[in-house]
């Protein structure tokens, strides 16, 4: 059975990879691209890297053109998927690719998005290690599902393990972001061109302003911390389209071996397609998770400065959206899991 | 049925991209991987970007490493695959990545690389046009194959359709190539370090010298060149890891129309699945092709310079390489030819 | 003497470039910056990397704030300094980095740029050979002067020699350029955002629609073209803030021995402190140039395409734009040319 | 007077800076280059952005030839320095850019680096706050210095204020870099290819092995921590040539206020003319130091997450090498400090 599927915000950097990955999907067809300002257009106009999708025009985003669909993918600004998705009818899937409908608790979206808060999603990472067992339990069926921030998702992959195990104090994480600028989308602003970026590395939300914060919080909170994480979480824009290397650390709990802390988190992915724990002593790069849906970790115990250091490479619009958005769709219509999905970078 | 391979030279640039292609190929199952000083190790610490195939383990690149395959495909730097595959039974298929079997004539053999000549084999650039019609029909039921140069395939792509018309001149072209480092390999050499290539443009084998010359006269004379073409060829590496921009130009010849010149590219490539004459006024950017084994022309008639301007993009590890040699060995074994390759670019 | 100095525009990238150089200047101070949208702010909070004039902030562009200094350098976007220099004194030394000064023909500035014509003032090119002599001879007192285009400027010292000295055919010259995004300016343009030219090479203005063509026509003019040239003109926009490549390529005349060519480029830079020939078989790097006031050009000549291939690399906010204004406002008030310049890059 | 100089380790990345600088600075005058295997070279040759010093030549890294001048600087590689400098008078002034002077302790030396010790130099950052005043005071008059490592003076001159005031606890830091590749030297080895670093994000050292460690805890340590400091510590290499951006935080040492921390910042760098706090919420870049001598720090107080972070920048090749020999030349030769170096950053 091929099932039909509409993406909305098909002309942005999030859109264009839902796009460029369900071309590939065997069976996903996208009947529908819709658009805001470039409504109209042809969409190889937009996305000339869509070479096998240029048949498709862009058509305004309304409830009516994304209706009659069996999926609908929404890579919207955040704040403009939740009063739309209200109008798609309950048997459609729709996943979210937009920070609306992913966190549980309303006082943290008035704090760091505001504006109408449309209530959490199913949320879409499913190697997630929680309380209940991995987070993919909870997709299987669903038909409303939040894609995850992409910043969020690799330190919540990166720092779960330990929480889940209760080898690391979630009291004491750091987390420093290398991402390329793709994170930022099409945003015409002064510190996304070019000229600012190339050459330079550049901090932005620092000190604790990120609005991935209360999505990674809430993520360890379901990997079983007792008391809410907290978390130094700074991001750097560096000169690279794609990608995310991210340094998570955490205070090492006292006693704890370096096997015990190496079994945590070989125990949580041993079995997962997409996320991969590397051996001791290899780190990932993001070159090697370039356009596909896979997790590198790397992890290692520092014993002189008592933390742990893990370090997790991701494609930001792959497995930190789009892959993830298409990973949680499989699984919620069961169907295999890894379908349209790629396990291997392009690399260099 | 699926095919048997061995991959020689896999721990380098273009043999690991070939792996990349191969992995996702629903006709090809790798079988052997070889090296030379990386022999003993496992792919995935050489290659950390192919892991779904972390099973495999580099052997020595020897004849009988390489014997009882259908297919061989071999990427050792020049010089290096002449004599190894005459070890090869005539039945297999053997795609040769290097520039040893490329041209057809000794002397130029002997001009731009030396050493002993082992003969052309069918040229693997399936879309050229010639005076007999397309490459392609050469390339069915070959089972001696030599991939294009990356350079060179795209300036002859560039160019043989106005040669092939009669509506440039041959004698007057120029091209001017923005090239990535990877085409370079793994080689160990000052001009290849990071801190020579990033936040500059740096030019070599300017003035005439640079080896995949005679590829592309050779190239211009299978178009239909009456006489050889002579090509002022300047490659620019560019702090990009991957791709080439091709600026191509010829002199127009006198009271040739803007329409017959658009007509002569729109005939020689409406029909290909990857290679892509863009309307009038567009022109294509490497990364729309990144990953992807397509080549996308732009096309411009200068009037007031006489000059007909093409700008070419592909990626050289693909459409320049490994992607040109696995879309060789589909039409050489009779499969569709647009197998385990995608048309679709990695961007931004 | 100290000479007290305006800049207009300065919160953009030749502004600020126009600082940082005037802030090393021994005889320049900087008394007034102005802007348009940032008027009112500290020039610091604008341009972070001028710590030595955080004491300035940022007033209006008007002829008021303008006036009352010995020397105006202006960088406002093209169209706009015409009218607005009209109003400063006739003994201020003004020098224009826009283009609206540039042209001699109002009907090039109707076809390329459109808008009031205001005339043309002294080139800013010392360098440049021409029928009378270099174009510093024309500097000398001068009090009105357009700063050159930075591709123009590039690829005229690139040429120039060779049509002064008669042995290339101006007719048959084809220029391709590796550009940095600052050359755009810090316009906010989708094609301008980080994430599309990284990893990527992006063409624009191709088929002969370059605004610097006139101006390269017009130098080329002065150098001695008998006939008005013809230029083949394709920048290509390559992941680097700064920096121009240009591979500039001629037919060579007939006859015309190599050492007469090499003779010709010798003979126009020998004395020049900025414009340096490489020795035969030397090509630079834009890396070179980062930061310089200098031009590198290397040189070759390709016997079997019958070319004169020029390689020539510039900073384009320096060399290309403040570097050459300063250079020239130096020798407009007698003062040592170098000044304030640097002749050696920052590289790596 | 002029100082006559020598520069070892010329065709280095670290020579070639020193280099740049000293072609600028109005009391030194270089006289003698020296190499390894590109003695007998033309300096241009090696180092073609360096055109003011195109009459020098390079000759063996001898102490014959090193000595009979004023100034040595040695920027030779780890372990070479050591014996070499043995052989120099007492009388003159030899900067080491190695590391082999630089700790106290021996232990430290042969733990981390290993080989023969030859004892710590004075440390050559002017600004770093100590228990006895700053560390300017021991320079003046020196005679062996020891130019500080670039990650290590980043990291320094980020936490020393804090751990000097009694603000942040020393430990429980933790350092994320961002580093260009430059600060790997002319190393030829396979992960400093432009193909392995162009789009990604690469980790080294991860877990607690970077050589810069012990440098860092040294220099907590005169900055006042009463036991030593652990840190942790990962540097990250990111696609520029220069620049560091070290992500430095702290647990924020209970009941502090954050004005207190900022008073911290400000009382320690409040004179320096190369050291500057932003004002609140504003964070630097490496593009704003390029090429200066400046570092740039920012400061957040993230209360949620109850540590300090600090955002600082450098250029890696000057105030984290070849600048800082300069300046603490300069104070060790009773000159103007700020002699042949600048504050502002090429940028873009």
């Amino acid at each position: 059975m091929v099932f039909s599927v509409a993406v909305a915000g098909a002309s942005g950097y999030a859109g264009g990879e839902l796009l460029r990955l369900l071309a590939g999907h065997p069976e996903f067809e996208v009947r529908t691209v819709t658009a805001h300002s470039n409504a109209g257009q042809r969409l190889i106009n937009v996305q000339p890297s869509l070479r096998s999708l240029a048949h498709l025009t862009l058509v305004d985003t309304t409830p009516e053109n994304l209706s009659g669909h069996d999926v609908v993918f929404v890579a919207l600004p955040h704040g403009k998927s939740g009063e739309l998705t209200t109008h798609l009818p309950a048997e459609t899937l729709v996943v979210d690719c937009g920070a609306d409908h992913r966190l549980e608790n309303s006082d943290d979206w008035a704090a760091f998005y505001g504006g109408d808060y449309f209530g959490a999603w199913t949320y879409g990472v499913p190697e997630l290690p929680t309380q209940h067992g991995k987070q993919r339990k909870r997709l299987v069926g669903a038909r409303r599902i939040a894609a995850p921030g992409c910043n969020a998702s690799t330190v919540a992959l990166a720092l779960a393990p330990g929480i889940h195990a209760g080898v690391i104090d979630a009291q004491d994480l750091v987390a420093v972001l290398a991402v390329g600028p793709s994170g930022a989308g099409k945003s015409l602003k002064l510190p996304n061109l070019a000229a600012e970026i190339l050459g330079s590395a550049n901090p932005y939300a620092v000190g604790g302003t990120h609005r991935h914060i209360p999505e990674i919080v809430q993520s360890l909170r379901w990997a079983g911390s007792t008391t809410d994480a907290t978390i130094s979480f700074t991001p750097v824009i560096v000169p690279m389209s794609r990608g995310i290397l991210a340094t998570a650390t955490a205070r090492l709990v006292p006693g704890t071996s370096a096997a015990a802390v190496r079994e945590a988190w070989e125990s949580a992915y041993a079995d997962e397609p997409f996320v991969h724990l590397l051996p001791e002593g290899h780190f990932p790069r993001t070159a090697d998770v370039l356009g596909a849906n896979t997790a590198l970790i790397g992890l290692a115990v520092d014993e002189a400065a008592g933390r742990v250091v893990t370090i997790t490479a991701i494609d930001n619009l792959v497995k930190g959206t789009a892959g993830a958005a298409i990973q949680s769709a499989n699984i919620a219509l069961g169907l295999t899991e890894t379908l349209g999905l790629t396990m291997n970078g392009v690399a260099p």
